[in-house]
Order: structure tokens, then C-alpha cells, then sequence
């Protein structure tokens, strides 16, 4: 056996911004070489960003993302680290010829070892993920190779991502290839309790590849996806050895013992069958047959998982965090009704990037309630938020003057004079208007177009009210804590008022959402069925749900899909989050019958 | 040889609407029988309409089809019309077992032939398109058969849409097959000068084959799609024999003169490989042997090609037409500003669904010329639109007590008045709201978020400002003609000086379009070259374009994604509209250099 200690990269980079993000190669490789790893792994597409979706059709961005990885190797050598092996992702090109079909300029979802100042190694992701949010049949050209570098006397092969989730294709060749270290950068976006499901996933995957597995993954926001990192490495028996926070950027080391490789077989290229249909080439290349002299290993940290409302609650504030950052914005906007919801999205922002940099404003009408504003003032206080109060009555007025309004035109009038406020005050001052609506909401369309759900981002818009409610009551347990997600309220930041009282849009006398919609227990339960598990009429009924509801319900969802449409992204927590995760035509006359 | 008469049933289904559809495949089997008719084709997915999205991933739905098609089978014979081969598209499910990357329920797009009361044979789509505006590897799975059913001792082949536009697959296997005549139902969108192309590829393969082919194309508009029917028949030697029209929907009758079939070789089921890495398995079925008597054919039709600007006018107008009706309004509004935009938006619609149903509101400011309000004064009455005058003054006063605002930000309030105006009416009174903006502005950002960019449809958007004066003289030049796509305006419907006059967004005095962009006929063709020809910074500047400008242009166009995720879908006539077919990121620092 031979020793080994990995550096994983779980890092942030930035979409498109190849410079900052070869700066922090750089860095967090020099982060690497101070702790004395021999080997270091960053994020699959790490230098140019993931996803970058159309940006990888245009030829000069895949010649920049090239260009960028030749430079990386060359500028690490200069630096004095040209020893330290990185694997990094970015995207390549096949170099096929175009036909129809084929995505331009045929790209490739790469990963390459850096080493001596040169690019050592080119591989690509093999199995490309077509469902939920990705739509990377769009994007790349499968790969077809597995690379399998021997350093210090052990072979390490690199696979990426998704060659992780399906059967056969680089794992099985890995084993076929005797590999000591299957080394796996990732852009894994967050979903709840995936972290569960990761970690299976690799420990399977390490046994089924007979190799200890190194799985380094993203952080960070990115319109509405939030990656979560959660790095993690495993014996070949599957067993856990080390285990990054999630959310956090974190240099995560591990000290491995490994099979030390015999000699190289035949010309080091070897076709094999992948067991998926396909043929992988196995292209083996030397870096270094010495063994490292013995050290004392460090024992793997293992960072601790994160409650279930803490792990979404997180991942909402590094959404917006993510959102606002690296859209070169430095405030946020927002309306206080004294609800839940606009209570939850001002905290999440103020946790996100500080109380000082949120502003709130109260726009209260004839129909608002007394408690409304009170309660919006005490959420204020609690958090130090800066807050303006505009009532609207003489713009409702001035509209009313001109045009006769009734029912819900009237309703939606009041709404959108809040919306055009926000997005007035936004222009003005060059806040980000932060969206309030909830998932129940954007799901029933219980929302007015260009009013509510006017913004540049929508921070619970993936969250359904009953867990609205559930994350505020958690982040008011929390009070005292500070943390990198947690601003140091000392008070619970939500007030208990706006947490009890019953919800209303209050945009007329003694409205109650009750009046429109079935209790939040009832309709979440029947959402999540519906929306995330995609059953049908007969299955709901048969599920229990109340038939009336079913039909009342599913109808309201489908007629909202041209709402959602121009509702602004907002991170991702649940499988289906009507984003890119669903996609359904606005004109459309089918109904579950 | 043997002659057999065939029918293209060249309609417009609605996506959803099971039942309507299988009333209409009824009803067109009727009129075929009646034009004596030996053979009718349907579209692609005629059933459930195309596209679906995420629909085909619900059980309900798939379920729906494949009992549809059943019922479709049997109603045939029951109304007597069980003796007509009929072969539609719909979807059906291939049976495999579950897996990661699989989508739901391994869906197809299939296509079967509907004889005496069964269903006689099943195929499904072979080359699944994942590029523009497909996203096939979300929904389907390959099919891997080829059906050949005898009809009157013709072998009658049948593949789906995109298995013609790719190389390898069933077209290859159809020669090797023997087919006398090849059957191909498309869902294919229009797109500016597709039918040049389509009928060159039709030809192509018809050679390829080696046997005669029918393509049949869906006409109609589906949210953002537009499609243009363009029915062709050629034969064995790809020379035309008959051609549908454009965007209207048509039973196209052809006779052909097709080689008898030989005795069926070997058990009828054949694997055959396909020239594209896979294998397909021909499926033969023999429905009746003997030819028809002789009979006198009649010569094919060819419709006359429209020109470029007919071409583009109607799918528009057919684009608003189906985005109205199905969608179940019965009227729209607009904001009309006497500029060409709203002009021409307002002509399209009163084309689309008769001047009487449109709303068109005028909305002066402080800053609006006098010749604004007349000239939109001038449209109407050249159109009988239905019109009234809102000011806006009032209700811009009204925010501006309340909130301080500048520059920009003052000129956006004006902009949204306008929009939350046509909002409410469309709230009030059910119109559906219209917006105006072309695709030089939809690119570069020249609008407001939720000002003259709200509604729900927006015809223009995918035509760049050189083309909407194009379109509006070209419309001007059917002035007295009426047709499916005209309405019978006995005057020039666009008034002259909203064509002549400069752009001006008329939100401060004097301000002129050219204050912030450049001249449009400079813009357009930069535009061109940056967005539907995806070239980078340096091919743009050596194809001669202003170094400075190109810069600009680029930031404008990137940095207006974020607008544009909230911007209402529009008919697409271009390669890339700025809906599903040009996906970028929001959060983006890739600047070309």
C-alpha cells in the first residue's frame, strides 16, 4: 500500500468569469501544496462555471475555456506548483465533424490533470444527464475515455458527475482498469436530502469500482440552482474517511492508503467495454512511480449534517447571497406586509448579506389592518432593517380615477401599485427587488401578475407555506447563534404576530387566503402530490385527497403556468420547483378526467 | 406498378385536447374517404397535440393517449371508415424497466396505423432532436422498428419527423426494406425560409430511400411555436407531386404510381442495421395484397409559395390567432403610442381575430407628441379598432408625490403606468393584453421590466425594428385584398407616419431611440450576427462591424437576459427568439474580449 493525501477544492466559482476562477485555481491549489497534499481535485467546470447552458454553442467561449486551462498549467508551474497534480474541470471540444443533431462545435464536458506546467491528462464526462434541471444532450458530446494517471507508485482514474448516478461507463472501466483512487469532480445541485442519497451513491460506486472514490462538489448559487457541496471520500470499501460541511467552501484532506499499481499493461491504451453499450478507452499516462516516504496520517473530518430546516434554510440564504453577489448588486429591496412571508424573505436577505443592506417598505392600503404595519415595524426593529413606509391609497385612487376597476381587477390594482413602488424605488437606488411569494402560492398562481410577484428574485418561491412557517419558527430558535449563514440576531428576528396570525393578502374588507384556497395542511400535501410526484387524478383520489379539492386544485395549477413563466428565478430546494425542473405548455387544454 | 391514392392531413390540433383531436382525425378520415382516398397520414403526436413538455412524463397522460388511440381505432369502424388505413401520431410508452437518465415512464413519440377497428402497427420517433427548440431526450425514448404494412400490395413504410432529418436510421432502412412509399407525420415549426430547405430534404431522402415519400406537416401555433404545414409528396426521384399550402390547414390528395411488392421475405420481422450505430427491426404486416382497379389520377396540387414578408405576416398572425383562441379568449388589448410597433401589432390582431375584437388604449404623457396621439387615432379608424384615451399624468403624479424619482427610473413609472393600465382592463373586462415590443429592443433591453413589457403575448417580438417596417409596407400593399390571414381593409391599414416618422420612446422631451442605440439598420445586422450566428467578439469585428459598437451591443444583449426570462412568449420566426431556443444564464460575467 502506498500513501496518498488528497486535497479537495469544494469551491465557488463563477459563471463565465474564467479569470477570477483561475485565480482561485491558483490559490486554493497553493492552499493544497501548505498542507502537503499530493494530489488536489477542483469542481467539474470549475474554470469556466456551471451551467453556462448556450454560452457552450459559441466558439469563443470554448476557445477561452481552452485557452484558460493551458495558461492554469503554465501560471502553477511559475508559481512553484507545477509538482502538485490538479484535476480540474472546464469545457473542451470534440473535434468531430457537424452534422444534425450534434450540439455545435460538438463541446465536451472535460476534466483534465494539470502537472509539470503541461495539461497531462483530457477526459470528459460519458454519461450526460437529459432530465430535471440539466439538458446536457443540448450541450455536450459524450466522452469516451478514462484516464488513469499513476502518481507516487498509485493509479488514480477521473470520471465526472453524472458518470456517478448511472450504471456502467467509467466506474466499471475503473475497476476493469485496476485504478487505486477514482477521483470524481462534481457540479451537484442541492435538492432536500440528497446529501442522504449522495453519500450511498458514492460508497456503492467506490465497491463497485473497487477503488477508494474522491467526490468533490460545487457551492454556491446560481440563478436558481444552489449547489450544496458536501465533498466526500471513501475507502474502497465504501466506508467513509471524510466528509466537507455542506454549503461552505471547504479545502477537505484526506489521508488515504492505497494499492500501490503493477506495471503498466501493453501500449497504457486499452479499449474497453464500458458495459453500457459503449467502448471507453483507458489512456494511462505516468506522472510518478516513487511511493511518498511515510507520514502520520491526520484522521478524515467529518463535518456534521445539518438539521432538515437548517440545510433548506441555508441554502436559501446562499441563493440569495449568490443572486445579489455575483449580479454586482449590493442591496436588496423588498415589501413589508407584516405576513410570514415577506417576514421570512427579509430575514433570509438580512442572513444573506446583512440587515444594513436590506430594505424594507410598508405599503399599507385602505384594506391593510392595523397589526400589518405594527407587525412589519417590529420585524424592522428586530433585525435593524432600513424601512420606509409609502402608502398607496392616492395611486390606487389616481388609477380608479381614470378607469373603473371591480372584483379582482381592483384586487390585482393594489398589488401591482406595490410592485411598481419596488421596482420605482429599485431603479432609483439600484436596490434588487426581492420577490415574497411562496411555493403554494406561485403553484395555485394565488399572485398578481407584475404585483407580488414583480422582482428580480424570489427567495421562497421553491418553499410552500406550511414550511414557511415551519423555517421561520427554526430561525427564531436560533436566535444568539452567528455563523456564516446566520446573521448574530439576538432577538428571534420574525415576529411571533406574523407567524400566528392567520394569512390574508388583505387587498380587500376581511380577506382571508382560506377564502380562495383550502387550509396550507391540506393543499401543501396535495401540491407535493400533484406537483412533485406527478400523479394523476384517479392516484390523488385514491391517495385520499378530497376529489372536489383534486379537480379544484389541479385545474388551478395548470391555468397558472403562464404566471409562472414570467416569475423570477428563485433557488432551488424541492424536485420540481417550476423552473427549469418543469416545463408545461401555457396553452394547454388537457385535463386529468 | 400499382396506384394508390393518398391523403395528408395537413390540421391544427390542440395540445391536450385528446378528445377534440380524435374528432377531428374522425373527421378528416370521413373527408379522405369521400376524396376516395387509399392511405390518410395524420401529424406527429396528432392525438395529444405537440408539443406536450412535461405532460408526457405524468402516467395520467401517457395513459390517456394510448387508450385514445384504442378508441380512435374502434369509433373508425364503428362510423364505417374501418376499411381506410389511417396512420397518426401519439404517444405511447416502450416498457423499460426504470433508470437513471431515463426519462419518466420511457415515453415515445409514436406513430401507429389504425385498421379495421384495431390498431395494427406501433413505431415510434428513431432520431430524437435535442438542440433549439427540442428537448427530446427529456421526454422520449428511441424507437427501434420499422414498420412496412402492404397496402393493396404496396409496401408502405412509416418513420417520424426528425428520422428524416439525420443521417442513418429509418430512411436507410426503408431502402434495404424495400418500401415503396415511406410516411413521415412531423411536428415541425416554422422558421423564416425553412420550406426551402424542407423541401430539399424531403427529395434527398426520397432518393436515399428509394421509394416515393409523404411528409405531413401540422399547421397552427402553440405558444412560442408556429407551424407551417407545407405538405409534400415527392416520388422515387425526389421531383415534387404535390405540395399543401402554408400555415393553412389542407387535405392534400396525391396519386401514386408505386412498385408492387414481392412475396414477404422471411418470418416478416427483419433486424437491419441502420447505418447510425443502432439496429431497427422492420416489422412487416400485410393489411390486403391485391392493387386497386385502375383508376384515372388526378394531377397533384402544388400551393404557390408565399413571398418572404407574406411568409413571416401570416405566421404571426397565426401565431396570435391560436395564442387567442386557445388559450380561450375572444378578444385583446394593447397600448397604442402612434408608433410603428403598436401599429403593426394592432394589424396583426385585427387580422388575426377581426378589428372588432381588438382594444386599443392611448395612453398620452407630458412628453408625447401631438402627432402620437393622432396617428394611433388615424389607425384605429383606418381599422375600426375599438379605442379610448387614458392620460396617464394623474397617475404618474400620484407615485411621484410619494417616491422621489430620476432619469431612468422616471421614464420606467411612465412605462409601467402604461402597463398596470392595459392590466387592469385585461383583469376588468377579460381582453388579453398584447405587448409591443420588437426584437431589437428584446435583445439590447430597450424596455421596461413590467412596463411596455407586460402582457401575455407578444406578437413582434422575434422581428427585429428593420423588419417591422418591412412587414408594416408589405401589409400596407394587400390593402384590399381579404383572405384566411387578411382582413379585407379597403385602405392601407398602417397609417404612413407611424412608417416614416423616427423611433421614439417618447418618455422624456425629444428623446429618440438613436439617443441610446444605434441607427436600427446598424443594429439589426450586428444583432444578427451576435445572436442567430452566435459569432464572438473578434469574427464580429472582422466581419466589419464597429469595434465600440460591438462591445456595447454584446454588454446590452447579455446583461438583458434577466428581462427577458420575464418576457412574455411571441411567435418565433427566426434560428434564436429569445425563448426556447437561446438559453442563457442571468447570473453571467462572460464578456467577450
Amino acid at each position: 500500500m502506498a500513501q496518498l493525501r488528497i486535497a479537495l477544492a469544494q469551491t465557488n466559482p463563477a459563471v463565465g468569469d474564467l479569470t477570477a476562477n483561475a485565480d482561485k485555481l491558483l490559490d486554493w491549489t497553493r492552499r493544497a501544496a501548505d498542507r502537503g497534499a499530493h494530489l488536489v481535485a477542483f469542481t467539474e467546470m470549475f474554470l469556466t462555471g456551471y451551467p453556462v447552458e448556450d454560452l457552450v454553442l459559441r466558439t469563443s467561449f470554448v476557445d477561452a475555456s481552452i485557452a484558460a486551462l493551458d495558461e492554469a498549467a503554465a501560471r502553477l508551474a511559475a508559481e512553484g506548483l507545477g509538482d502538485l497534480p490538479v484535476v480540474v474541470g472546464y469545457v473542451d471540444r470534440a473535434g468531430l465533424a457537424p452534422r444534425v443533431g450534434q450540439p455545435k462545435g460538438a463541446p465536451l464536458d472535460a476534466a483534465a490533470v494539470l502537472h509539470g506546467g503541461r495539461v497531462v491528462v483530457r477526459t470528459a464526462k460519458h454519461h450526460l444527464p437529459n432530465y430535471g434541471v440539466f439538458d446536457e444532450y443540448r450541450y455536450f458530446v459524450r466522452g469516451d475515455r478514462l484516464p488513469v494517471f499513476r502518481l507516487h507508485g498509485v493509479d488514480v482514474a477521473v470520471a465526472v458527475c453524472e458518470d456517478l448516478w448511472q450504471d456502467g461507463g467509467p466506474v466499471a472501466v475503473a475497476r476493469q482498469a485496476g485504478a487505486g483512487l477514482l477521483v470524481v469532480p462534481n457540479a451537484s445541485p442541492y435538492e432536500r436530502e440528497k446529501d442522504d442519497v449522495r453519500l450511498a451513491l458514492v460508497s456503492r460506486r467506490a465497491r463497485e469500482a473497487g477503488c477508494a472514490l474522491a467526490y468533490v462538489n460545487q457551492v454556491g448559487g446560481q440563478d436558481e440552482l444552489v449547489f450544496d457541496g458536501d465533498s466526500i471520500v471513501v475507502g474502497a470499501d465504501g466506508e467513509l474517511i471524510a466528509r466537507a460541511a455542506q454549503f461552505s467552501e471547504e479545502l477537505l484532506i484526506a489521508d488515504l492508503s492505497l494499492p500501490l499499481a503493477g506495471p503498466v499493461p501493453g501500449t497504457g491504451t486499452e479499449p474497453v467495454d464500458a458495459g453500457d453499450g459503449t467502448t471507453i478507452t483507458v489512456e494511462r499516462v505516468t506522472l510518478s512511480t516513487e511511493p511518498v516516504a511515510a507520514y502520520a496520517a491526520e484522521p478524515g473530518t467529518v463535518a456534521p449534517r445539518l438539521s432538515h430546516p437548517a440545510e433548506v434554510y441555508t441554502a436559501l440564504v446562499l441563493g440569495v447571497r449568490d443572486y445579489v453577489g455575483k449580479n454586482g448588486f449590493s442591496s436588496v429591496i423588498l415589501g413589508l406586509s407584516g405576513g410570514i412571508d415577506s417576514a421570512l424573505t427579509a430575514t433570509i436577505a438580512a442572513d444573506a448579506i446583512g440587515p444594513e443592506r436590506v430594505y424594507g417598505v410598508m405599503m399599507p392600503s385602505a384594506y391593510s389592518s392595523e397589526h400589518s404595519v405594527g407587525d412589519a415595524k417590529d420585524l424592522v426593529e428586530r433585525q435593524g432593517l432600513n424601512a420606509r413606509v409609502v402608502p398607496i391609497e392616492g395611486m390606487v385612487a389616481a388609477f380608479e380615477k381614470e378607469i373603473a376597476l371591480s372584483g379582482l381587477a381592483a384586487e390585482n390594482l393594489q398589488a401591482r401599485v406595490r410592485g411598481m413602488i419596488l421596482m420605482s424605488l429599485s431603479n432609483e437606488h439600484g436596490h434588487l427587488v426581492l420577490t415574497t411569494g411562496n411555493k403554494s402560492e406561485v403553484a395555485t398562481g394565488y399572485s398578481t401578475l407584475y404585483g407580488d410577484s414583480a422582482g428580480g428574485y424570489a427567495p421562497i418561491k421553491d418553499v410552500p407555506k406550511t414550511m414557511v412557517w415551519e423555517l421561520s419558527k427554526w430561525r427564531n430558535a436560533q436566535a444568539g447563534v452567528e455563523s456564516e449563514f446566520l446573521h448574530g440576531f439576538a432577538v428571534p428576528p420574525v415576529p411571533e404576530n406574523s407567524i400566528v396570525k392567520e394569512p390574508s393578502a388583505e387587498l380587500r374588507p376581511d380577506q382571508r387566503d382560506t377564502d380562495s384556497l383550502p387550509p396550507y395542511e391540506v393543499l401543501d400535501r396535495l401540491l407535493d402530490d400533484y406537483v412533485e410526484r406527478d400523479m394523476g387524478k384517479g392516484e390523488l383520489i385514491a391517495a385520499g385527497h378530497d376529489p372536489d379539492l383534486v379537480m379544484r386544485v389541479i385545474r388551478l395549477v395548470d391555468v397558472a403556468e403562464y404566471k409562472r413563466r414570467q416569475y423570477p428565478p428563485g433557488p432551488k430546494i424541492t424536485p420540481k420547483n417550476f423552473g427549469r425542473d418543469r416545463r408545461l405548455p401555457i396553452t394547454n387544454r388537457w385535463r386529468e378526467s
